[in-house]
């Protein structure tokens, strides 16, 4: 076999990466369950049909055929579908809580961290295959406003916890549907979604492009298409936003009750995060997300320095996450692109571990009759929660201290003659090259050394 | 939607199951850490020519296509074939290695756990998606044979480590395939694959017509079937094995080297077993795994007691890992099949887990006003690793605590008036009823609450 070469837009990390990797997800999950968030893990496949009820992913879907199978009986869930690579954790999480309703207590708290797969052309942070991280809260029925209060933070609270290792600061920037929707319908406008869909494209094509466009594809006057230009372009971590956006209104002769709870709403989201991660949330009324099924809150979270690699955690309300005809479920969720995040804290060298094996001590071996004295000194380490491992062979000292030092291992246990019974054992700092005697019963490293850690890089 | 019903062979759990597979997860990852395995993941897809490479397993694949793509040029990985979904961890490690053998230190010591599809029919304890959990060290050029004893070891060791929350007893099977080979040929039978072939069926179909397939398929005289046979009945976990192949070898007056360093690499591997896990490791002369590419040791698990679900842990030792013309990497690995573990476990209602939520502490909400004050009680005990979450609404007391009580979350939090500056706060363990004054800066709950807890069931 030649060496294989990688394969675009399926991203994998050397163990160093790895570890990093590893890092991020152990805080997300610590940070979720500390919430009260219960972990679940769904299957890779979805009937189609599903996976394609949002007609704009369509073309992203991964479909499985087996190799064997009869081409003209392709592989069948039982409902008598196709199956697909699921494109997202939302989609899944839906079909969860209408399989298990009965089982499930609500409002229900979940997170989710999974691979998910699109068949897009991959790009910088943009992968066919990803980890996401998923927080959703889904109430059977009704779902209290004050949950959209609370997710964005306990994101907040995530990010928090990984600046440490040197993941630069976060915007979370947040707007309400509610507010965007009676602003233009307060103004006159009727067909919100081609509103909503062309302010998404602000960014991209500029303020002129925007208005031309909501005369073109929203039947907009000039003078409406700018009032929902300057709406967009309001922004602040404050309340001073919601007072904006009424002065606006009323410049505008705006008035509707939508723009007035979506105000309300949107001032007790922004006074809750400038109480509990200052700086963190900032309300951008020019933020739509592309996907229609939102309803209330929507957030992007941008990397400081970083906006170009796009948002790096996205969600919003939607007010019906799945419905089985009886009862409909309402849920606020936001995802975080792992892949993405680690991606670019590996590819700009922001984050390192401090070693790339997981061993603290290298236990060395004198002659491969000894190599049993050695595996005891092991075991009897790992008891005491080291992590060891015996060297492969017994080669001089020298040697065996080079294959530590290789892979960043920071000590290395002689074991003393057998007939010593571990009285003559010694440890050396390979870093410092100080050797000491030791006890397998007693001896630890320091903290800092027990695991590889992760750390700002330079 | 209507209520969907669940896919075959595609297990999911419960969130309380979930909790039970996450705890067997990372009882794994921790004992392979401990023993100094780096963790790695490789995607999800493999060119189908690489999966196809092994032909017993080319019927199992999964095959992708994009679903917008041309039929007539379907989806293609570099090399310019189809991609299918990887079925095991020992061919994607396999690239892998080649892939990064210049950023790697040999021999290296990897662990990798992951879902793995099949498209078998779907039975009892064998799933079309399941979760592996592999262990590999790989050399470059040699791997010596102490490798071969160390691995199943750290595997026993992580049984043992499951052991506490209800696994049952198991039983790590070895063999070494140069004993068998060696016997063979010294008794004058050339196709060994045949008589391993058949070996392997004894427990499927019987001595007799093992007897019967070994003259009709490997050209066995009815007295070299039986020396096979007789063999293939020699079990035992100390040395007296190796004295009963070698009494049995003499009878059939069977000589050769490869029996000789077989036994000799087999009483070896006992030893340090009875040494390091007493009663655990079993050497069993009828192990042959059905795959060609083992050269050495061989491994099977069964659990004592549901020796009928198959084996749990298999691996063994193999000459070429992979190879990349320059250098040859040889392996020795073992994998746990975790979704059958994790769903006899819970199937056979073997272990439970202490709750379904991660929360210790429901705070309660007095108002809605207050909801704030309530928040601020749970950020002061997360800060302190308390998993905690907030009463979605201000129901009465009441109300609030049979919320508690559904979850199994032991503990309810109530805030004093917010003039008190949490000198009024009180926690209710809802179980005894007791309820007692609280500060949030230094209440904890006994450890045992902290976090859910997987135990024995019943």
């Amino acid at each position: 076999m030649a060496r294989p070469t990688p394969l675009s837009g399926f991203p994998e990390w050397l163990p160093e990466g790895r570890i990093v990797e590893q890092h991020v997800l152990d805080v997300l999950r610590r940070t979720f369950e500390l919430h009260g968030f219960a972990g679940i893990e769904t299957r890779a496949v979805e009937p189609l049909d599903q996976l394609l009820r949002k007609g704009e992913t369509s073309k992203e879907v991964y479909v499985l055929r087996r190799l064997q199978e009869d081409p003209d009986a392709p592989e069948r869930g039982q409902a008598g579908g196709q199956l697909g690579l699921h494109f997202d954790l939302t989609v899944p999480f839906a079909r969860y809580v209408l399989e298990n309703a009965g089982h499930l207590a609500f409002p229900f708290r979940r997170y989710q961290i999974q691979k998910v797969w699109r068949g897009e052309r991959p790009q910088d942070g943009r992968f066919r295959e990803f980890v996401q991280a998923d927080i959703d809260v889904v109430g059977a029925g009704e779902l209290p406003y004050h949950v959209e209060v609370e997710l964005p933070l306990v994101m907040a609270s995530a990010f928090a916890a990984l600046r440490e290792i040197g993941l630069p600061p976060v915007r979370i920037l947040v707007n309400n549907r509610k507010v965007a929707e009676g602003f233009y319908r307060g103004l006159g406008l009727t067909d919100v979604e081609a509103v909503l869909r062309t302010i998404d494209k602000l960014d991209k094509i500029g303020g002129d492009s925007v208005v031309g466009l909501l005369e073109e594809e929203a039947g907009a006057t000039l003078d409406q298409a700018t009032a929902c230009l300057e709406l967009a372009s309001i922004s602040g971590s404050d309340e001073d936003v919601v007072d904006r956006v009424r002065v606006l209104a009323t410049e505008y002769g705006v008035q509707h009750e939508l723009l007035d709870i979506g105000l309300a709403e949107l001032g007790q989201l922004v006074r809750a995060a400038q109480d509990r991660a200052p700086g963190v949330v900032v309300a951008d009324l020019k933020i739509a997300r592309g996907l229609d099924y939102y309803t209330g809150s929507v957030y992007e979270t941008v990397l400081v320095g970083h906006e170009q690699l796009g948002s790096i955690c996205s969600g919003g309300r939607y007010d019906t996450l799945a419905s089985d005809g009886t009862t409909t479920y309402p849920g606020v969720g936001l995802s975080i692109g792992v892949s993405r995040l680690v991606s670019r804290l590996l590819g700009a060298g922001l984050v390192r571990a401090t070693r790339s094996v997981p061993s603290a001590v290298l236990v060395a071996v004198s002659s491969e009759e000894d190599r049993e004295r050695s595996e005891a000194v092991a075991a009897g380490l790992r008891e005491r929660g080291i992590p060891v491992e015996v060297a492969p062979s017994a080669a001089k000292f020298g040697k065996q201290i080079r294959h530590a030092d290789r892979r960043g291992i920071p000590f290395v246990w002689f074991p003393g003659p057998a007939d010593a019974g571990g009285q003559a054992d010694e440890v050396k700092d390979i870093r410092s090259g100080d050797q000491v005697p030791a006890d397998v019963r007693t001896w630890a490293p320091p903290a800092d050394d027990l695991w590889p850690r992760v750390v700002p890089a330079g």
